[in-house]
Order: C-alpha cells, then sequence, then structure tokens
C-alpha cells in the first residue's frame, strides 16, 4: 500500500484551510490517504524570520484580496475571513494530536471541524473550551479533549510534532510531503497531483 | 483596445524568469500585450522585511528543489539555477528602462535576453559591461546602453519606477496587475488566465 501524504498545517492558516478542502479527493484520485499533521507557525516563523502575511507591509493588503480569490478560483465556498486573526492554535492542535494517538479517522473529523468552525462558523478555536466543544459535536469526548488542551505530555507531543515537521524541512502552511517529495503552499496542489500521477517530474 | 498586463520583475527572480517564458503567451491568448517593468527586490525587500528565499532557513533548501521543479512543471527546459544567486539587477533593470523611453519592443527583446542570460546561459548580468553586451547582442546600441547604467537621469527613473510599482502594492516577483487586480507569484498565473478570460471571478 503507498504511503499517505503528509499534509502539514496550521489552524490558522487561511491557505490551509483551502488545502484541507481539496487535498483528500486529490490523494484518493491516486488511491493515497492523508495524514494530518497540526504544526505552530509561529515556532516556524522564529526559525525562518517571517511574519503572519497580513501583518506584513504591502503583503497584507495583497494577502487580504488573495485569500478570498483563491477561495473563490478553487471553487470554495465555505471560506470567509475570521475577523480575529491570526489566533493561537495550541489547543485545536493538541486536541488533534492527543485524539490521533487514540483514533487516527476521528482526530481527521476533528481537525476538519475546527477548521470549519474558526474560518467559516467565525467561532475562536484558540479557546479551549470553545476547541473542545467543536470537538464534541465532532464525536470526540469534549471533557477529555479539554482536558487535553492542558496535558503536560500532549503539550510535549506537540512540541516533537513540530521539530520533526521543522526537521523534515516543513516551512509553511500547508506543506505536503508526497513520497519524500517536499510542496510548500496551496498553489502547489497542482504540482502534487502531477507528481501522484507521474511518480515524479 | 484593451489595457496591456503590467508584469512587474526582479532579474535575480527565478519565479519572474520563468513567469517571463509564459505571460506573453497568456496574455496573447487573450488579446493583452505585457508591459514590462523591471524592479529591484531588494528596495521592496527593505519594505516587506523579507531575505533572499535561498538565505532563508528551511526555505533555502525547499527553494532550490522547488525553482528546477517548478521548471519542469511548466515545460521549460531553459533554466539553469546561477552559481551566483542573487544578485544585483541595477544594471540590467537601468539599460531596460534607458531603452523603454525610446523603443518598448527592443527594451522588450532585451529584457528577455538578459534574463536569459543570466538564468540559462549563465552570464553575470550584474557586471554593467556584461548587461550592456547582452542588450547589444538583442539589437540596442552597446555602448548607449553601458552608459545608460551609469546615468545619473536613468538612476533616477528606475528609484521612480521602483516607487511606483510599490505605491501599486508590488510586493514581490513576479507580480501582474491586470485591469487593476493584483497577482503576486509564478503560481497566480492560472488565475491570472482565468481573470482574463472570464472579467474576474
Amino acid at each position: 500500500m503507498p504511503a499517505p501524504i503528509d499534509f502539514y498545517f496550521d489552524f490558522s492558516s487561511p491557505y490551509g484551510y483551502l488545502a484541507a478542502q481539496r487535498i483528500e479527493g486529490l490523494a484518493a484520485r491516486h488511491g493515497r490517504t492523508v495524514d494530518w499533521h497540526p504544526v505552530l507557525l509561529g515556532v516556524i516563523f522564529k526559525e525562518t524570520g517571517a511574519q503572519p502575511l497580513t501583518q506584513v507591509p504591502l503583503k497584507g493588503d495583497y494577502s487580504r484580496k488573495d485569500m478570498p480569490r483563491s477561495a473563490r478560483f478553487l471553487g470554495i465556498e465555505d471560506f470567509r475571513m475570521p475577523s480575529r486573526f491570526p489566533i493561537p492554535t495550541q489547543a485545536a492542535a493538541r486536541i488533534v494530536l492527543a485524539l490521533k494517538a487514540k483514533n487516527v479517522a476521528l482526530s481527521t473529523n476533528v481537525a476538519k471541524a475546527l477548521y470549519r468552525a474558526y474560518f467559516f462558523e467565525g467561532r475562536d478555536i484558540s479557546d479551549p473550551d470553545v476547541a473542545a466543544d467543536v470537538a464534541g459535536r465532532a464525536g470526540a469526548d469534549a471533557s477529555a479533549m479539554r482536558a487535553a488542551v492542558d496535558d503536560p505530555a500532549v503539550k510535549e507531543a506537540l512540541k516533537e510534532e513540530v521539530a520533526r515537521a521543522m526537521k523534515a524541512g516543513v516551512c509553511g502552511s500547508p506543506f505536503f510531503i508526497v513520497d519524500g517529495e517536499p510542496f510548500w503552499g496551496l498553489d502547489r496542489l497542482p504540482q502534487v497531483e502531477r507528481w501522484l500521477a507521474s511518480g515524479g517530474f
């Protein structure tokens, strides 16, 4: 069985959210599954020196136009730029990681629900209570998820996950690794697709 | 007659070079011409806080893989990452601007020749003598072009061109403006194409 596509994303990344709407369909067309890896862009930005795009001179104005336009380009209607942006995403990422250790399929569903809660329903998933509630509605045990946010072992697991991602070269969100080949950005999905179709190019 | 596509690029930008191989064909499919604007990423980076991609931790390794892969993805064979990179591009930009004031068609041909000299023939176009030689082989008066590099009026014209670009929102290379709509990046060419085809989306 071919390896899954590693999909790295931050819950506060608009392009990550848009990629999340497309990556599973793309993978499935080529007999692949997707391994969802929540990461923390704040940690990665410390290494790369980047800033949240919307806060950068010139790029801020551009990105506020490009994000909804890219959603329209891909035919994704379920996107609304949140009023509070960016947000800390530790709570959401810890919930997904804690769940992933027990039930991968459920953790993926919860990841999708958390992304949708923030980028479509306008919920502030940086609040651990909100994030746990979203996870509960998506089928997880909400009180266990709320506890996971403050669990030192889960905190440590997230730190290690982010460190592993950076060691694998992850420099932004979304980021994909397909059979060892790295692809950064929503706009690399066509390259990912061709790579899967032809085994490299 | 519809307005031309404004195409902003730095002569040391690999993605700009790749876009330069495709933008005129794309424009022509929609009855448009292209207005070539050489800019200086160094000046823009001072505003956005960016660094040359290949020098950024994590992104450096990634970009050295992504640049040739993006060329292959687009079927562009005439691309070789220069051994010296990045380079100052004032000489090339001044030559193109000086020429543009007199003969737009020739200035576009010279711009293409300069890009090709650097990103395919391995010539160091940061050297004013080399840049003037390339311009001469592309049909310009080489000695006039060599003089233009040191001409205070041309230097000032380039400063003004870069300032105008930034005022129009140009935050990187390549950057396109189509009927007032900004698009940043080689990977936005599919959006540019749809925008031209449908008058917006």
